[in-house]
C-alpha cells in the first residue's frame, strides 16, 4: 500500500482516549498511515526494564522512523529512567521543536499575538546525566556542550526559519557566566547567522530572556537555546499564551523523529472522557507534515481551528459567549 | 557616633542620580548611618582592575560590613569579571533574597495579589565558574552543590519565613534530570522543612514552576532554589508584576551584606533626570531592617507608597487616572 507505517504509544492515565480521538480524526481526514502499536510507560517500568520500553519498541522506531507518542506515567521511585530522555539520546533526535500559538479569542490569553516557536537543543547540557559524588558532601554535575551539536541545532533553526517564512531567530543563553560553553553555542549563532542574511537575529541572557518571554511572547518569532533553557522557556511559552493543554512537539532527528503533547498524562482525570486530545492531535499534525501529507495536516488544522470557532470545547478551556458549548474527549474529536 | 557606617558605591549609568535620590530620602527620615564612598564599576574595569572594584572597596566592606550598590556597567569585552559575582563570593553572601510584590493599582499587572520572596543560593551551581575545554570540539562547565552550601540557604529560607510571618516555602530543582545534585538540594529541603512543621511546603520541577510563576505569581510565597534558577525566575517575577523597575535585592552573608537594586545601569537615560530611584530605594529600605533600624524602613515605605498613591511616578511607569504626575527622579525623592 502507498500507506505510511508509523508506531503509536497509547501511554497512560489520559494517553489512550487521546489518541483514540487524534487517531479517528486522522482517519477521518484520510491520513494515509497504517499503525504499528507499541506499548511503553508505567506498565513496562513495572516489569522491571528501567528505560519504559519494550524491546520491541525499538525495533518498530528502526523499521518506521516515525512515531506518534501519548504521554506516559513514570512510577514513583528510584531506578526509572526518563524515557523521553532515552528516546531522545537512543535514536539522536537532536532537535526539540515547540510552536507555542496564541489562538485568541477562543482560548484566553493575555498575549493574542504570540506565534513563536521554540527550538531547544534535545542532546547535550545538563541532560547529558553525568553526575558523581566528589565527596560526601559535594555533589557534580556535568554540563556539557559540542560545537558541532550547537552547529546543528543552530543550522536547522534558520532552516526551519526560512522554510516556514518567519523572519526572526532570536538566540538564548547566559554566556557572561559561562563564558565558554555558552560563549561557545552564542558564537556558533553569530556564525552561522551570516549564511542566512535576509533573517533577523538578536541574543538575549537567558535570565531577562526568560523573563521577556512571560511578559511579551509576541515579541519573539523563533528561538534557538540550550537544552535546560529550552525545557523552562517552552513551559512559560506554552502556559503564558494559554497552550499547555493545547500544544504539541516534535523530537527530529536525522532519521527518527518523535510527536507528542507538551502536557502529561493527567492520572487524575484518566478515563473520564474529559481530556483534551488537542496537544496530541497538534503533534499528528506536525507529524503529518513530517511524513509528507502536508494537505491533510492543514485540513485537520482547520477543522480544529472551526471547532473551536464554533465554541465546542473540552472542560478545560475557558469560553466566554452563547454560543460556548463544553463536550467530551471523544466528541470533541467528532466535531 | 550612634551613626551606623555603611559602605556606599554611586555605580555608573542612572546609578549616581538614583544614590543621590536615595540618600536623599534616608537622610530626610533621619536614617542614622555615615556613608564610605568607594568607587567600583566601568572606570576601575578600565584602569585594567579586573574585579571592577579598587583595593581599598574591599576594605571599606570588611569593615562596615554593609553595603549600598547602584547598577555598574561591565565593559564589553573579555577578561572583566562580574563584580556582583566576586563580590557574592568573596565575602560569602550565600543568600540572595528577592521580594517581589504587586503595587496595584498603582503599577500595573495582571496579578495584582503577588507577593512573594524568592530566596536564590548565591555561591554554588553553574556559577562557581568552573569551566574547560575538553577537546577542541567540547567544553564542560561544572555544576556543584554541596550539603552545606545547600543545608544554609534552605534553612535560611525557613527562618526568614517564621521571622516575617510567611506560611509556605516552595522549593524549585530539577531533580528528575539531576538525581543527584538538585535531588541532594530537594532531599536537605525535605530534612529541614520536619523542623518547621508549621510552615507549609511544596516542591515543583523548576519547568513548571517557572511557567506557574509567569501566570500565576500570586499562588506563591517564599521560594527556595538553586542559583541559575533563582537567576531566571527572580527575573520572571519581576517582569510579570511590572516590578523591575522597583526591585531591591539583598546578598545576604554571614557577616557581610549588600543591597541593590534588581535592574541594571540603563546608560541609554543616564544624566536626564528621568531614572526611577525606587528599586534601590527598596534596597536600601532592606539594608535599615538589617542594620536594626526598621522604625526608619517602615517610615521610608510607607512615604514611598503614600508617593505612588498620590499619583506621583516617574515616566516609566505607566498610570492613568485625573491626579496621576509625572516627574524626574529627584522631585519624586522629594515628594
Ligand atoms: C520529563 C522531562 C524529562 C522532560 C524534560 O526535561 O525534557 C520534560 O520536562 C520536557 O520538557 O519534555
Ligand atoms: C549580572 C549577572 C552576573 C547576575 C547573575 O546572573 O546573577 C544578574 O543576572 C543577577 O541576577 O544578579
Amino acid at each position: 500500500s502507498l500507506k505510511r507505517k508509523i508506531t503509536v504509544a497509547y501511554g497512560d492515565g489520559i494517553g489512550p482516549e487521546i489518541m483514540k480521538a487524534t487517531l479517528n480524526i486522522l482517519h477521518a481526514a484520510d491520513a494515509q498511515i497504517d499503525i504499528d502499536v507499541i506499548e511503553i510507560g508505567e506498565q513496562v517500568y513495572l516489569k522491571g526494564i528501567s528505560s519504559g520500553m519494550e524491546p520491541g519498541a525499538f525495533e518498530s522506531l528502526k523499521e518506521t522512523k516515525v512515531f506518534l507518542k501519548s504521554p506516559i506515567t513514570t512510577p514513583q521511585g528510584g531506578g526509572f529512567k526518563s524515557l523521553n530522555v532515552t528516546t531522545r539520546t537512543s535514536f539522536g533526535l537532536f532537535a526539540n521543536v515547540r510552536p507555542c500559538k496564541a489562538y485568541s479569542p477562543y482560548i484566553k490569553t493575555h498575549y493574542p499575538k504570540t506565534d513563536l516557536v521554540i527550538i531547544r537543543e534535545n542532546e547535550e547540557d545538563l541532560y547529558a546525566g553525568i553526575e558523581h559524588r566528589q565527596t560526601d558532601e559535594v555533589f557534580q554535575c556535568l554540563k556539557l556542550i559540542s560545537r558541532p551539536g550547537s552547529e546543528k541545532i543552530v543550522r536547522y533553526a534558520f532552516e526551519y526559519a526560512k522554510k516556514y517564512g518567519r523572519k526572526k531567530v532570536t538566540c538564548m543563553t547566559k554566556d557572561n557566566i559561562m563564558k565558554l560553553a555558552d560563549g561557545l553555542f552564542h558564537k556558533v549563532f553569530d556564525e552561522i547567522a551570516k549564511e542566512y542574511p535576509t533573517i533577523q537575529t538578536d541574543h538575549k541572557i537567558i535570565d531577562i530572556g526568560t523573563a521577556l518571554i512571560a511578559e511579551r511572547p509576541d515579541t519573539f518569532d523563533v528561538i534557538v537555546t540550550l537544552n535546560l533553557y529550552g525545557d523552562i522557556i517552552s513551559d512559560v511559552a506554552a502556559q503564558v499564551t494559554g497552550s499547555v493543554g493545547l500544544g504539541g512537539s516534535a523530537n527530529v532527528g536525522e532519521e527518527v523523529a518523535m510527536f507528542e503533547a507538551i502536557h502529561g498524562s493527567a492520572p487524575d482525570i484518566a478515563g473520564m472522557d474529559m481530556a483534551n486530545p488537542s496537544g496530541l492531535l497538534n503533534g499528528a499534525i506536525m507529524m503529518l507534515v513530517h511524513i509528507g501529507q502536508p494537505e491533510v495536516a492543514e485540513k485537520i488544522s482547520n477543522a480544529w481551528m472551526r471547532t473551536l470557532e464554533d465554541g465546542i470545547h473540552t472542560g478545560d478551556i475557558f469560553q466566554e459567549g452563547l454560543s460556548s458549548k463544553k463536550v467530551g474527549t471523544q466528541e470533541f474529536a467528532q466535531a
